[in-house]
């Protein structure tokens, strides 16, 4: 019974997110759903990228939060071309009903890239999909080595992991090696690119791997709609 | 419809919550649940906490995680008088349907404190109780001063902080007083202590925070089955 439930909530979002796709395919976007702990630091990767690649490649992001304005506040401050804010009030992820009713409240033209941050939470955020062309999970250095094990799905359903705040390598027990071997371990074709977005160190690899995204999508078009 | 399922699934885990504490009240045991984002450290604070307290308090652990039975290995090498480990395959969070049936596979009588170790994640746990005396959650610097405001829930469920990692400080923007002042807005009575798990500042003061709590549990004894 309660599994039928939740079956039936997982067939409604598939449905959802699909058709949230084929909007997103006749726009030619690029479409990225950021996944993180929280504090792992999605909202400063996505001002400091925001900034970088102003003038090059605009960006709308959807924030979801439990609660609270502050995140869409700060990337409206870097200068996003627009920024949305869902308030979840409880539920532990964004679903593919929860974006649908945005995408007409903004104006999907007048961007190259969407990036949905997710609710901070290294669980639920992997279950469920929002229409995007890719899931990307961010992580701390900070979190420990043993994560992609205790969590597989969120990095198995990633097709990117940036290994954040490095500049903070020198004081923990971490290896960065035991990191990569973990994530790999549980998803072997995973890009993994190793980065601070305090410092900017490794930032240019993450800004080349988005402007391949971003073409690749323009060049197939609308005809990625099928 | 939906809405009624949740409520059903929430009684439903409040009725078996009720009964392990009762169990636990029988024994006049104190059970703490744990509860944090993934990588603050809760394994680390255990481990250290297990380790100093040997020969005075006698600790048991229920660890919850989606999959693997790494934390748990941990906390017997330790020397915890037990640990026992649940794997959620998914959920994101124990409930007391989960710690039910452990309650008979493991010899109660034999320890002082019970810590039930959660899933890493600051959004479900606080919506569920598992029998516990008290929730506490465990508080990474590295995650930001916004976060209380952004997963109010578990910090106003919590009657004690932890700030962990404090080690770390001076290599973050972050202001200890600011998370300090954020948790004290949603929950202005919660009891905060800052400590690092790792060097062991501060780790004395929540020792004397187990120590008053287990004894008062103690002399409470079975009446607080009432």
């Amino acid at each position: 019974m309660k599994v039928t439930v939740v079956k039936d909530i997982l067939d409604a979002n598939r449905r959802i997110a699909l058709q949230n796709r084929q909007v997103f395919d006749r726009h030619g976007l690029m479409v990225l759903n950021l996944m993180s702990s929280p504090g792992a630091g999605k909202t400063t990767l996505l001002e400091r990228t925001i900034r970088d690649l102003a003038g090059e490649i605009s960006i709308g992001v959807i924030e979801g939060d439990i609660q609270t304005s502050l995140d869409s506040e700060r990337i409206e401050r870097a200068g996003a071309t627009f920024a949305h804010q869902i308030n979840t009030f409880g539920a532990c992820h964004i679903d593919g009903n929860m974006i649908s009713p945005v995408l007409d409240q903004v104006d999907l033209a007048s961007i190259d890239l969407l990036v949905v941050e997710n609710v901070g939470n290294l669980v639920c955020p992997a279950e469920f999909e929002v229409g995007e062309d890719h899931k990307l999970v961010l992580f701390s250095v900070t979190e420990g080595e043993d994560k992609p094990h205790k969590y597989p799905l969120m990095f198995r359903e990633s097709v990117l992991m940036l290994v954040n705040k490095i500049d903070l390598l020198p004081h923990l027990n971490v290896e960065l090696e035991s990191i990569h071997d973990a994530a790999r371990q549980v998803h072997p074709e995973i890009t993994i690119l190793d980065i601070s977005s305090q410092t900017g160190e490794g930032m240019n690899g993450f800004y080349d791997w988005l402007r391949e995204e971003v073409k690749k999508k323009k060049e197939r078009g609308p005809a990625g709609e099928s």
